[in-house]
């Protein structure tokens, strides 16, 4: 990075044998451990009870963190925003109802202790990743941070993305691949997900990495084959939009056409960690450095 | 496909549910079947000991068919071409040492009676897939085709191609997916590997549809990752540059960054069946519809 | 735009013809009169020395306004991140020296107050180009803004991000083209210049645009043919990134490969002058319907 | 490219102010001298009276050649495929009608000789730019070639292609630029012209280069000003597609939506004239060396 002064570790240095993952810990949950970490919920909180059901349906599936958004960054400004305030605290109870922490969205540098007092993490969105402004703010307090890549952001530009967070004393960071803008595909799907990329991220530097299928297909029908190429790409966890049960996808307000259901989910929970079991074969030859002759 | 009459299934026409799968034969290899195929070689063939023992060492390691160029589509006229019918010659007596059915590009239309001669199966490269003189041809011959994805095509390019193909009589063709150009990745890659494809593919069509992770990737670490990422993406199988046991990477005459080890190549065997083996919950879902609610 | 009300002209409604073009007027400059504009001056303000006789060097060549970043959005956190509020009372000198106005970007919610006090025109990077609560800010405050198009951004999204300005009060707004990411092209430049998007804003809104041929490259040597191009598919002005006579390139702090030189400035500014004549062939036959027979 | 011997000279390697550039003669015309040369034709050959009477009307617009094919490589093989060699006779007639010389396709290795008779100069498509065999068979004929750039071709590649036609001993090459595929400029056009390779092709060969508006964007209302913008840009010429003055838009077999009128053809090519007079002041300061700096 530049050759300068780096908080974390910088691309390429340390040999692959070497390697020690950090754990990023979220309440009970740790990201970088051996078990993957499902995230599911919403899309942008709506109501609370279709958020609260929603967070009961993805516990019984099986996720460990509740996500859903209460400040949505959209595209124009005639669509639904996100309740704000009123969203945060419809998430905490859907937390307190669960047990399950909550991640949500911050895309504003002047709602950091607020979106704070009411979330177990911060997510900075692929439209914030490098509004650096407030990449400093959430490097300065104290709760983990999911770093979402831009759309077309390089490597480098994302890693750099997470020493502006590092830089502020939070190093408590999680990195979200949730698919790259490549536009001839749009027959079939919204974003091309990028797996190659996690290999390449676990490589550079230690920090945990997760995937979002939803938004790196932008098709329901391809999200669960998607999760599933996640964990066998070597991601640490997913995160997943889910519609609940019995809503009707016309009538969800964002992004209707990513959400999978909760049954489904239970299923992805389930396959997930039998793909995970198939990766040992790799894990024990990178351990042993085989994988590099 | 244009509203025209198709051979092949139009886009996007039957509902999942119904869907059969064609299998693809090739020998005893069925691809399209439950157990995914692997295919691994030399990207090019160089020489008899280089390429028999090689084809000895990847059916150790549990490969299913054996590849290797004779004809090198090579981006610069001053790089090695391949060994011609020589090449094609050796890969015979590979096929007959090891009993490996045999896949090599065909890249020029005079050439597919020369190929066809000494091949199992004839691959139609990334460069080649819009070359329609070279798929009507290859579709008036008997042999199976794996046609690869163009490196910046559409879903409905490639499936026009393989109609190309088909409207010449010959619909034993298996895709392959080999990456998409992005460009902003080559910090880690060479290719961005578009595992979204496949369930796009199986959806759209009855063809098979394997993985190319050499090509998809670039980088001989990520492929492992890649490999068993195609496979839980949907994949009908994967075919792997390999790299003999006792050759030197400096002395590689064509891609020698991609090529994977064949004790790596048995692990990621092993692996790939136990991912196939996760996919089951999913594969059931989709069989009862249960996923498109 | 979605259907909703918007304070823009819609994509695609009025007939060609009958369109009148919105000027936007800084000072005595006005985008979207025939006459195009040219902006010219540093990337980064570094010394209120340089700032000032790059000015007077720049106003000498014949440009119309002087650009020049006080607060940088840099990749790394440990690049120069400009003077801040130092740099915008350099601008202000600049200004009153030569009678320049000034555009700079302001890239925190937080300091559109403060940027406002200084510049002319409020410049939105791309990387904020779906920073909303940057843009709900700018469209409150009474100052033009030149908003960039993000790096990959649709034309739909830029027009969206131009209606979150707008639906704030302001539509004083000044589009700017400044490449996208394509990346297969890094041999030659750092960004493809996309100069297609210039007659389609003209069709879509009545704002005018303008080119940054210096980002759309990111070459020193591209910028003058880039420059000529930009005028030429019918663009409203040019943003130029200059290197003073006496500034050895490698003393400069950012971007130091595509700035051009004042005595190249000038030869653009004459030529481009020539280029916006040889348009009206083409302008006459828009007025008048011909085009789309 | 590679290190290894080259026919055509070496990327980057003279001083831009050394450089002689190659003029490619067909017949009368001259590619590479200072007027700009303008090809216009239709897309596809399809009757003979609408062939004649289109090139006479390019004629008197002021073209200089003629385009039109007669193989044509059509995505699906169920659309028009052209005329073969009726095609090429007809373009032989317009030839002899108007005296304008005729560049078309070919995309067989065994129609070379076929089209060599009919026309007078080759055209290799973007599908073709890496069918080697075909690269080296119009390399080992005589007649000029107008290699058309790959759709996601990088520089390297691209003139690599070229050598595949030089080593055969022609170097009467002319390279045709006609845009690269983004993807999501989807809404305005059908692949964003990259005009910055313009200036690159030039510092990295002294081969003559042209652009295809008509491809470039795929929207007859964007042809005039990409045009504009290819000349501007230190484009040697255009080729451009033109549908007859009594033909119906709706009537074309191929590419309808690109065609524009010979009326505005003509209002273009006195347009580029003047546009290219303009480029003086940036040619006569790198003949002196003056951009460098």
């Amino acid at each position: 990075m530049g050759g300068t002064a780096s908080t974390l570790r910088a691309l390429g240095s340390p040999a692959p044998a070497a390697r020690t993952r950090r754990v990023v810990q979220v309440g009970a949950v740790a990201f970088g451990a051996p078990r993957p970490v499902v995230i599911a919920g919403p899309c942008a909180v709506e109501t609370r009870e279709q958020t609260c059901s929603l967070a009961r349906e993805v516990l019984a599936a099986g996720a460990d963190m509740l996500r859903g958004g209460a400040f949505k960054p959209r595209t124009s400004p005639y669509d639904f925003q996100g309740l704000g305030e009123e969203g945060l605290r419809i998430l905490q109870e859907a937390r307190e109802e669960t047990g399950l922490p909550v991640v949500t969205e911050v895309l504003d540098v002047r709602q950091v202790d607020l979106v704070s007092r009411y979330a177990d993490m911060l997510q900075i969105g692929s439209r914030s990743m490098q509004n650096f402004p407030l990449l400093r703010e959430v490097g300065r307090q104290p709760l983990p941070v999911l770093l979402k890549r831009g759309m077309a952001a390089t490597l480098h530009e994302w890693l750099c993305a997470a020493e502006y967070v590092a830089s502020g004393g939070n190093t408590r960071i999680v990195l979200c691949e949730r698919g790259v803008r490549t536009g001839w595909t749009a027959e079939y799907d919204r974003n091309t997900l990028d797996l190659n990329v996690v290999e390449a991220v676990r490589r550079a530097v230690d920090l945990p990495i997760i995937v979002d299928p939803s938004h790196g297909t932008g098709r329901a029908h391809l999200v669960p084959s998607a999760s599933l190429a996640g964990i066998a790409a070597g991601a640490d966890g997913l995160i997943i939009e889910v519609i609940g049960l019995k809503t009707r996808r016309a009538d969800v307000l964002c992004d209707a056409e990513q959400g999978i259901r909760p049954d489904m989910l239970a299923r992805v929970v389930r396959a997930v960690g039998q793909v995970r079991a198939a990766r040992e074969e790799i894990e024990a030859a990178r351990a042993s450095g085989a994988e590099d002759a």
